[in-house]
Order: C-alpha cells, then structure tokens, then sequence
C-alpha cells in the first residue's frame, strides 16, 4: 500500500490562523495577507519564536478546514502516516501528540512520527508546506498552499490549495 | 556515513533500574534477576503500564552504563539517530526529549527521532534490544541484551552485552 506523509503545521493544523490571532492580541492590529505574502513565518511574525516555545500553542491550533475529513478518506486507501518536525521544541511534543489523538482520532500511534529531519522517513508520496521538507524527499510531492510558499516556483512540487483539491488528486470520485 | 539507529529505552536509558526501584518501593521485596529473566516488562512487573504511563517516569531514568561516553564516540564516526517508541504514551514524549538534551547535549535535536514504528525509519544499523524493532529492519542489528531478551535464540541479530562491546565492534582501537 502506498504511504503517505502527512505534514501537521500549515497541513492539518492551521498556524496562521493562530498566528494572525496572537499578533492581533499582542499589537491591536490585524495584519493583512499582502504583509505576510511570501515572507517567512519569523519574518513575517517577530514574536513567533516565544508563541510556538510557549506550553499548550500546538495543544489548542484550530484546524485546516476539510483535513479532518480528507485525512479520515486517506487513510482508508493509503498507509497515512503524519510526520511533524517536532523535537527542536521539546514542549510541544506532547502537545502535538493529544493534538492528532483529539482531531484525528481514527490514527493509531503507530501512524505518528515526531522528528526534527523529514529526510530519515519512508514514504511514496509527502504532503508539507516546506521546501526544506518538500526539497530533500525522494517520493512524489504536493506542496501545500500557505503564504510562506506562495511566491515559490522552480520547484517540482505540484501545489495544491486545499484538502478538497487533495482529495479530488488521490481519491476516485464519490 | 553509515547511519546508526540507537535506541533510547533498555539501550541509554536503564529503566530495568528504575522497575525494580519501584517494584521494592510498592512490594517491599526486592525482584532477582532469576524471577524477570526471559519474561516480557509487563510479565516482569505487573504495575509497569501504570508506571510508563505517569508523567516523569522518562524524564528522570538513569543511564545505560558507559550509553554516555559509547553514543558520544558513534557520533563522531558515524550517523547517529536516536530512534525511541514513544508516541503510545503521549506524556512520555516530552520528557524523553528533555532527557535527551540533559544527557546527550552533543546530539542534534535533528538526530532524533520518536515514533510509533521504526520500519519507517531509514538506516544502516539498528540497536535495539526489542526484536518487534529489529525483526522489521533491514540493515545489520546488533541486540542489546536485557532481561526480556535473554533466552532470545533464533535469529539473526548479533548480541551485545554492554557499551564498551558496541565501541569494540563500531569503533577503531583508541
């Protein structure tokens, strides 16, 4: 069965929206698409060391809308595996465990690997939203659409927007 | 570079230790080693779920004898990866990082890996003392002996008794 794997952050857990929440709390401003359009989430976000360090951040992310059921559609034709850099931040380990076991309850631990070098794990196909992921994967590659990435080219990823685009990739029609 | 897969559990941390410590502390007897030989942990020691499972149990595990020094001199000629079952109990994830960072300061955060199964993990040489991680892989397997694995007979994975046998093996003469 081919494996697949799944990025959390900017994939299945929606960090922006967080993110664009606690700058809102922190200044009083909201900060527009067009500011954080192609910078870097620390470029575009100077606090954002001290939010993702802070205890319980990856405990309470809402999610990308649709990942809960597109990931549950996965997993019954592919062998999903989610894997997340992780261990740079040792809080946010568990966080991120109780996180999927909440949101995903359909995956078995077993489907979970927490690391801090995507390029020690075996898939065919890597869904993520990073170049330093995406780039050093010898599978198949969708990068995921966030405006970290937006103004990427010249990569081989092919860029999908959403998990219905996802779906509609990797599923037969229902 | 080879890549070595060492494993955290039974192999740098010594949680044989600690079972027996708290066998004795909540039986008032202390196990020999005759009564655990060639029996599964949870054979061994009845309470051992509810005790892998309390927060802090793997933030505080003394170390493998000579783990130290032998991981430290591996990592200089080799690949290392720290490879650790963890993701089963969510609260241990934390902790195993934070140990490792206390014990291990030379290691990467990037050389860690914790996980639910480790044939997803790429390798040239695993060290392990559970076969349910050494059956699977697909490189050379040294196995590290304790008590569960003992009477173990049948297949292909060298024995190694101790850190300084590993360093004979892997490491040139000092």
């Amino acid at each position: 069965m081919k494996r697949i794997l799944v990025d959390m952050d900017g994939v299945l857990a929606d960090v922006y929206h967080r993110f664009k929440e606690l700058y809102r709390l922190e200044t009083g401003k909201i900060i527009s698409d067009d500011e954080i359009t192609g910078k870097t989430e620390f470029e575009a976000f100077p606090n954002v060391y001290n939010w993702v360090t802070a205890p319980g951040f990856f405990r309470n992310l809402p999610l990308i809308e649709g990942s809960r059921q597109g990931l549950e559609r996965l997993n019954h034709a592919y062998h999903v595996v989610v894997v997340s850099m992780a261990t740079e931040y040792p809080h946010c380990l568990t966080d991120k465990q109780l996180w999927l076991e909440e949101h995903f309850p359909f995956l078995s631990w077993k489907q979970v690997v927490l690391c801090g070098d995507k390029s020690l794990i075996k898939g065919d196909l890597m869904i993520d939203d990073h170049l330093k992921n995406l780039d050093y994967f010898d599978g198949e590659t969708l990068m995921f659409s966030q405006p970290h990435n937006v103004k990427t080219t010249g990569h081989r990823h092919r860029r999908v927007h959403s998990w219905k685009e996802i779906e509609d990739l990797l599923l037969p029609p229902r």
